[in-house]
Formats: structure tokens, C-alpha cells, sequence
């Protein structure tokens, strides 16, 4: 049996990670998906709390008829400011997995390490399909709806998700007190 | 929309937990399993990883036919040692819920704070089913396997729980150093 | 000028606690009061929250016509979990201070090592006025009120703290889940 | 009755954050000062420790004959670095309030989720009334003293803030090890 | 090239963990003396701080002409309180090892899921060379000197550890507040 | 007997540490090496673990015949992110010591509030032996290895520092997820 580990932030659920999705769930038989800096919420690069994180993926994923749920797991993962131990911490927050699928430098480095074999998923629109570009466009008032999920779509309208980030955009620009 | 929370260790995850799960998913459409406790392990009270415990679940709730994986998440949950703050937490880390299910007085006492509607689930079988009574018939020798899904079993199988448990009940027994 | 230190738990405060204070007004012109282990609540041995034991003290003070709240401050400090660091947190938590007034030998102990001075204040009905002789009256249903400041009676009302701790006794009695 | 919290890191103390609790007073009965980011010191937008923060403002108060000082309490709340838990860990850290009175976007945004009535107290002079402002006029060697109240002034003195500030300042630059 | 990892609380240093230095040094070429729980001190069963214990090393190994110190790191490790991860994180905090020496069921227990090898040090009077039991006789006023080494006895006399150790007596039998 | 403190984060350690504890060697009996940040790793300003640290420094001095290992302590310790209580956290982690040997702004500030003695090592070439230079180096593909010692440059050679230090710095270029 081969289970997958697939690791993002998430912030928030776009059309690139589905893909990524895809792309696991045609090489292992299970995925488990970690949402990454669960604790963090109500910051300009990491607006969204994990509970909305997580149903952005979960109604998404609902959404895609192809997709088996037993063969999926969704699980936060708060950070845990060692990086060294990141892996180790990882390893006993879910099942056991043999493949890591990541593009990031960071995740390679450090399960790199412990000798995981590492899978880069095929690069799919990586210009457009990235949080930050999303988060910018939304601040700047650009269309980004294309570029996520429905289920994204929705849970970003629900808890007000627009102006939050530009409540946050203001915040981050600073204001002596 | 109705989305219940169920909460517990599940050290081990047994047929009492189970019924519960039936009966929450009769009340609501959706429904959260958090596994709490989540970063503690090898102790004699909590001798599985959340690793160990979500895939006792995982694999539990896979092989019953009845239940519908699009309406479940299993969301590990760490403690964060301010009690009152622990609600406040856990609703950041899932998706919005309405009902909360749990027989035991600590989650009624710190939910009620908060005004969330709780429901008990039915004792079932109350006296056999608890994580503590396996435990211990475990620890004695005893057949337990009766009272776990086969999803439990073959994880403490895998994961060779019963020898841990013994060894963990010797260091509890404590010996000067 | 003279500043002293008083630290307590206050679960709850309780009359030894305001003799206490009458006493160290009596020696020193400003006093802090420290709501020791603030972030610990909902425990059958720390039954309070911090705002709760914060608000028994204020109005318990804010009753008695001869004290001046110009000379008061009351400051709610976290546990650190490293013991021999504890009062160098405490030092930089509060303004400087000269005095300590402390009857339990492990304050003794840790302020001891530093050479700050440390004051006993007189005996007054220890063997009544304790916070664990009140809280196992409570508990027992016996007269509980003469022990307490009006202040107290009226938060732990207010909260519905009886019930509460009648609710943390079943719990700590304990329960196999 | 009616109870506020007033939030600030106070770094220093100034007429501006005067002028809003003077005009909290005027609107509740009871107003609690928070003293956020208590834990932080020795930095360059944070140079102060709690204690020294809890005295300027204590000994600015003392001055004003017009305050009642029963109706006050000054109350240092460390971060917790969950943004969205930390409006549910001052509710549990303070007596109870019914209005917030803040100025800056992340108050009112993390309140706001909570539905508590938030209050804006007027702007006072806020070209010149910022903390971020008072520093750089104390490291760049211009005339701040008419920007704070006495107290404030005293303990800077008192510390040795001035330079404390100038070394902060050298640090910050960076210098490579 | 081979190098140890020797791990202990050494509550006090005593003549057992002497002798199993003293093995480990005849196995490996390089030895790494971890002392744990460095955090804690100033409890019953935690006396020490870990300054203090790394001294009781450093002196008693000092005065035995035999051991070469180019051969020895004598390192603190805190807890951190996730048991699983615990390996790992010594893993990054002292240099690459290639045997454990333990007599300890936990010690074992959490290494052995790494595959690390584990040698056990011959039991070299174990009813008598326990820090518990060392302990109790400091406690009990017994001869106890006889029992570690000479650095041990100085450092416990230069910090006054005996009385310490009778005050935290005090403090555990309990006192209410 | 005076011992001495010498405190740095060692990333990596080069030879303008070296001269100093060759400096401090000359002034105190015994010195106490204190691997600050000792749970940093795997960042561009920090790439090392303690561990990785602690053996650059044991190698480098082991391979001088002059230095007497039985002065020498090579102690890693965390950071507590509370600075004020930093240096109170140091002086419970490592043995009495009456000298503080530090050229940084940051060292002084903080054990000056404390009374400690502190002396400034002469410098020696400073413009070259810095770490912050030597990382700099490393990445442009410049000559360093006559800046280190030959056990730091074996400990490099050995984890592949050179390449672990240009993964960082495309991490920290950052790229959108």
C-alpha cells in the first residue's frame, strides 16, 4: 500500500493545488493533505484561519465527483518553530506515508534529510497559480475567481474574506501608536 | 446546514466511540471528529500517536459501508493548557459548527460557556466501552479485541501497541535513577 | 520609597488574603498584589479564571473604606514552568519592589536566592482561612460565605462558581473514555 | 453596569493614550488598561518592560485628581501568538466588559469577529501622539518630554531609557557575529 | 568513528552514573553526556538546577585522572513535552552518535523506533545508586555521601542542597492557600 | 576561581572566535562556551544546528594543543523569547561564573542590568571574521575556508553546508505558494 503526504499552506485553496491533487491521487492510493501553519490566521500573507482553510479543500474537493473520500485525509499541522524537528513532528500527526509531493524548496531540504522520497508535481499555470498573486489580486481589486475552486469561492464570500485582507492590508502598512 | 463536532482521545478508538458516530451522523449532515490530546503519545494514558489514532478511525469507518466520507473530517487537535481558552481554539481549527456531541462533564462544562448546543449520545454498553477498560484488559492479559473495530486492532497489531503498553506500564511503575 | 509584593492564587481570596493586605499596607507605601498561575482556570484546584480572582479582590477592596486604591495594583502573572526563572519574570512583569510579603516556603525559596527581603505576615485563623478548606466546604455543602469578602461571595454567585466546582469534582474523580 | 478595556502596548505611555482614557472614563463606569505585548522589552519598537509600562501609567494617573482610582485596573496580557484565539484569552484574563475602545485596524478586526461593541475615542492631536514617533524623537535627540505626562517621564529617567533606546537603536543596525 | 550518547537527569550525579561513564568510555571513542529535564529545578524529584548538575559532572569527572576530556560533551537538554519527537530533537542539539547507553524502559522505548543501537551499562549496585533513594536519605538525614562522587558532595554543599531538598519536602506534603 | 561566559550563535564558528576564547582563556580558569539560539537551524541567517555547532567548536579546539579541555564547557541554550529574563535563564543552565566576555551591543545591554563584570576581547580582524561575511562568501562562491578553523570546515564538508546555505537563499528569496 502506498499512502502520499501533500503539504501547503493553503492560503488560500487555488486551482494549482487541486491539480497537484490530481496529480497525487494518480500515483498513491491515499493522500493525506496537511494544512501548514494551522495556528496562524488574521495575517496579510496568512489570512485565513485553518478551519476555513480546511473547508475551502473539503467543499472543493466534494465538488469533483472523480475523487474517492476514503482514500483522503485532511489534517492540520500547527509550526512548531524547529525546523529541524518539523519532520519528526509531522511524522507523528499522521499516518505513516512513503511519498512527499512538494515544489518547495523548504519542504524538499527538510525531508530531504530524513531520506522521504520526494515527488515534484507537474508545474501547472505556477505564474498565475500562486497565494500571493491571488492575494495580491484580490487587494487590487483584480478578477480572481478563475483562479480558485468554487468551494474557495464560497467560503471567501462567507466569512467576508475580501475585506478581511484589506483589513489586514492596512494593518500591515503600519500606524505608529 | 447542520455540522456536528465529536470529540475525544480515542486511546483506542473502540465500538463505543463508533455507535457514537452513527448517532451523531443521524442528527446532522456533517460531521468533525477531533482527536484530542493530539501531541501526546507513550504515556500509559495515552499510549498511540494522533498518526495511530486517526488511521484507527480512518480505517474503521472505511470499511463500513453506511457511512458517507464526504460528510466526515478527522481533525487532530493539540492541548493548549488554558482551559478556557480551549473552545475558542478548537473552533479556529475546524470548519463552523452548530452541535457539539460529548458525555463527558469537562467538554459540557467548558462548550456551555460558550452557549453551543450540546448533545449526549446513548451509553452504549458504557461499562465495557471505555479507552480506560481496554487499556487495562490489555495490560492484564485479557481479550479486548471484541470491543475495538477491526480498523483498531490491526493498527495496534501493526504498530505492536500491546508490547508498548506493557512497556509504558513498567516506566509508570516508576524506578529510581 | 517602598514597594512590597504580595502573591497569591486567590482560589478564591479569602479573608487571610485581605488581612494580609491590611497588614502590608501597614508597612509599605505602594503594594502590588500578583494573581499568581493566571492562565490556570476550570481546575478543581484552580477553580477561577484570572479575570474572575482580578475582580474578587478588586471589589473586595473597593468595599473597605480605608484603603487607598492610588496605592494598590493588581497584576495577573502566567507560570513560566521553570521555577528558578520565576521571579526574574516577575521582576520585569511588575514595577521594582523592595518587599516581599509570602507565608509559603516555596515563594520563600525562590525569592530567598535572589536576597530580596521577605516578610511574614501574622497567622490569622490559618487553620479556617485556607483556599483548599473553602473550596472542600463548598464542595461538602457547608457554610462557606463567613470565610470569604462580600466581593467573592458575590462573583462566585455571579459565575455560578459552585456549581462549577461541583462539575470539576465529578470530572477529577475521573471517567475512562 | 458598564466596564471598558482600553488596549495598548504603551511604548511610552503618552498623552495621547491619556486623552483616551480620559475619554473612556467619561463613557463606563469601570475601564480596565491592558498592557498588550507584556512579555516584549529590550527591542526597538518595544523598549520598555511591563513593569516600567504598568508605573508610567500608574504614577500618570496618581497625578490626575480626577480619577477615581477604584474604577481603574492596569492589567499586563502577554501575546499568544493564535491571532484568532486572543480576543477569547483577554476575556479570560480580565473582569468582565461590555465596550472595547480602540483606534487601530487589528483590535477592531479580531473584536469585531466577537461582536463586542467597539468604541473609537477621538483623535488627539495623532500627527504628533505616537509611540513609533516619541521613540524616534528620543533617539533622534529632539525635545519629547512635552509628548508624555510626568509619570512616564520619570521612569524613562528612572531606567535609564534614553540611552537604553540609543543601544537598542546600535543593535538594530546589526552588526555581524 | 564511534561516538555515545549517555542520558540522565543525574539528580544528583552518583557513583552508578560514574560507572557507566566509565563503560561507555571502554565502547565508544567520543562520549556525549546529555543532562535532561535541564529546565527543571527547585522540585522534590528535580532539586538541581541543570547549572548545578553540570558542575557535579564537570568536577567529578575532573578529579579522575583517566578520562580524557577531549573525548567528552556534557550537554543540557529541556523537555519538550512531545514524547515522540523527543529523539529528534536531541538528534539536532548535540552532534551525530551511533550508540545509546540506557538502562531505562523510556529511554529504549523512544529509541528503538529510531533504530538506534542501545547498549546497556552493567547494573552496578542498582539498590543503592538510585537518585531516589539518594534523595530519601538526604531527606531522612542518612549517610548519603558515600554514595556519589567528591565534585557531587561540593556542589550539593556549595548550594546548600540539603536544606533546599527540606524545604521542597515541605512544600509537596502541601500546605493550602 | 573564576570562570568565565562566552556566548555567541557560531554560525558557523570562525577564527575571530577562536582568538577570543583564546583571549578569555587567558583572563578566567574556567570558560563556559554558550551556543546561543541552540534551536535554530535550517535559516539563511542560521543555518547550522546546535549540534552541527557544537562540533565545529569541539573539533577546532581539540586540534590545539594548547588548550586544557578540562576548563572548557561547550553548553547550547535555547532562546526564550523573553529578554529581559534571558541572562537569568543563562545563569540557571551553566555554572557560577563572574565574567561575561562579549563585544555585542545586545550581551552588554542585558548582563549590564545585572551587575555582571563583562570585557570586550580585543578585536581581531573584524571586517573579515564575521559570520554574517562568511555566510555572504559562501554563497558568492568566494574563498572562506582560511576564515575557519579546519573543524569547521570539516563539519561543512560533512552535512554539505555549502549547499544547504544556497537551498536556504532561495527559500528566503521566497516564491508564492
Amino acid at each position: 500500500m502506498s499512502r502520499g503526504l501533500f503539504i501547503g499552506r493553503f492560503q488560500p485553496f487555488h486551482l494549482g493545488h487541486k491539480s497537484c491533487i490530481d496529480f497525487a491521487l494518480g500515483k498513491v492510493e491515499d493522500l493525506i493533505i496537511v494544512v501548514g501553519s494551522s495556528q496562524i490566521s488574521h495575517e496579510l500573507r496568512n489570512p485565513f484561519t485553518a478551519g476555513e482553510r480546511i473547508l475551502m479543500i473539503k467543499d472543493s474537493l466534494n465538488a469533483d465527483p472523480k475523487i474517492d473520500h476514503k482514500k483522503l485525509l485532511i489534517i492540520p499541522i500547527a509550526d512548531i518553530n524547529i525546523h529541524s524537528v518539523w519532520s519528526a513532528y509531522i511524522r507523528i500527526m499522521v499516518p505513516k506515508y512513503d511519498t512527499v509531493f512538494a515544489n518547495d524548496t523548504f519542504t524538499k531540504l527538510l525531508f530531504n534529510k530524513d531520506g522521504t522520497k520526494i515527488v515534484e508535481p507537474p508545474a501547472h499555470r505556477r505564474m498565475e497559480l500562486s497565494g500571493t498573486l491571488i492575494r495580491k489580486r484580490i487587494l487590487d481589486g483584480l478578477r480572481w475567481t478563475h483562479l480558485v475552486p468554487l468551494g474557495t469561492q464560497r467560503v471567501i464570500r462567507e466569512v467576508d474574506g475580501v475585506s478581511r485582507l484589506k483589513q489586514l492590508s492596512v494593518i500591515s502598512r503600519g500606524s505608529g501608536t
